[in-house]
């Protein structure tokens, strides 16, 4: 079985699935086992660290995968991104802020660029720079976005855009998608496929603390919220307009709507959120998803995964045709 | 051409699609209209009003329609649902806050109980008070709701909370769906149908003066906001987890963010509010929409519009499984 688009046909894979370069969640180990079950693994490279990145291209092997990189944060250590391009990796994703500066190097490789967009300045600048692959992910998502738009909306305006601009773009779903019927619904609204992110976070490969995944499969999809305040205690500048979707614990419910209070205080308190980080203690560390936490309910190797969601899209597609038109 | 579902069998009616109860665009006229066009309508009893709200049923004829009210504000005249049962309506749906003390009344009534439901708290509300059909409306949507879920996993969140719990019950899709290709997604989603406001609001009957509707066709999906500015000039105790979405304009960008100082100018500003209501003035007064309007381009009449939304659907349902499943 596989679902035929034209982003399977571009990327020569067998199911419209990618990974979204979650930093840390997605590293080689999992990448590798997305792109090995059919879909497209792309490696986080996050903030920039390239002994980590390289660790994790390592991990991948021989499989073909991509990359993503938190653009702002990488334009400080621009060699990063020649170093994942020298991997000759199958795509290359910017997220973020303007991926003018680093579009062309990427052309230059001959590798496809994939650019996040969260409205439509973003798409129109993705199109602009030549971007192959237009991700339009939704406020709905876990980790940074914008609250302009849901992901419901925001497809089928993207996918309107570049039918008017340059139709060969291709566009995927991102943002609250977790299963088959989120993926066929990606398809019904013109994505050519769909990325996600949650979804691959609670599987076997993910590095992410057990004690973190062990929480979201327990949650229900009501217990995220967008705040600021780990991007004030770590110290990380992110563009104003950026919030970061995370599930509620203790140190959110403590500091979100008392932001300038923390800043004053960030030191001390980073100290016990790095402390945290090393002993698993989810309710001063960051849990980093997005709502589809509701729609996870067990952590799966990524590669049985993949082929799952392959199969509950099929039914949903086939089914739902069946049934309705008449 | 039909789309059958269960949301179909249940009302008999030809198409899973049902007009949002707003108020004020949804009037007997528009509620008549998507009846008769094999949908089903439902007239916004808003806050209530009752002589606007018996001649809204009076302007629907004959068309077997229903009725929706904001329960809080129903509450202060609870003989209003009692006129509006006596109406024989095809269904009564309640919208934020508790539907319990009226459910048995609408039951007594023979008439289906629709519950709009924002979280699993609401959807659990629902279904214990015995609501034949939950609406689960996404933060995406026009008009009040809550920011804590996207309609993209809300929806199969609650049915998947509906098939543990009461499975008899049938969901709506509900906020960001103004095209077959989103109806063709909230079915995909798990939905037995989708209920649309402001796709609707943009058409020729609904109750709206012709220079707001103009800017909705005009805007894209970007320029929307939750805000309860407009709440507070105009008096209205809403609940405070709920805000309201509206397109963007110069009164929201003035008082956004200066509540408190609008709380203590209330009374003065409500003047100029209310003088910008009668001349068409949307600088000034609301326009009250959701991330949709980026799909809107054109203000038909409402029972071609119907039509339109059904063969779209039909398409896409058909046309993606042809495409896709290989």
């Amino acid at each position: 079985m596989a679902l035929r688009t034209r982003l399977t046909d571009f990327f020569g894979i067998r199911h419209p699935i990618v990974l979204a370069p979650m930093d840390p969640a997605a590293g080689g180990a999992l990448a590798a086992a997305v792109s090995a079950a059919g879909g497209l693994g792309l490696i986080g490279g996050g903030y920039g660290d390239r002994e980590i990145l390289e660790a994790e291209f390592a991990k991948a092997g021989n499989q073909r995968v991509g990359c993503g990189f938190i653009t702002w944060s990488m334009a400080k250590s621009p060699e990063l991104l020649d170093l994942a391009l020298a991997r000759k990796p199958a795509a290359m994703m910017l997220s973020f802020s303007d991926p003018a500066p680093f579009a062309e190097k990427v052309h230059a490789a001959g590798v496809p660029l994939i650019c996040q967009v969260h409205n439509l300045d973003h798409a129109r600048r993705a199109l602009d720079v030549g971007a192959s692959v237009l991700v339009a992910q939704g406020t709905d998502a876990g980790g940074h976005g914008l609250t302009t738009r849901g992901t419901i909306t925001l497809v089928p305006s993207v996918v309107d855009l570049v039918a008017r601009t340059r139709p060969e773009a291709l566009v995927l779903a991102a943002g609250g998608i977790a299963d088959g019927r989120g993926i066929a619904a990606a398809l019904m609204l013109g994505a050519d496929g769909a990325l996600l992110g949650t979804r691959f976070w609670a599987t076997q490969e993910a590095l992410i603390h057990p004690a973190a995944k062990d929480r979201v499969v327990a949650a229900t999809g009501d217990e995220t919220v967008r705040t600021s305040v780990y991007d004030i205690v770590r110290n990380r500048p992110w563009p104003a307009e950026y919030t970061g979707r995370l599930m509620r614990n203790r140190f959110i419910e403590t500091w979100h709507g008392r932001e300038d209070e923390l800043r004053g205080l960030a030191a001390g308190e980073r100290e016990k959120v790095e402390a945290a980080d090393r002993s698993g203690d989810y309710d001063v560390s960051n849990v980093t998803v997005g709502e589809a936490i509701g729609l996870v309910q067990d952590l799966p190797p990524a590669g049985e995964l993949v082929a799952r969601l392959a199969a509950e899209t099929e039914a949903r597609l086939t089914g739902v045709m069946r049934a309705v038109v008449v």
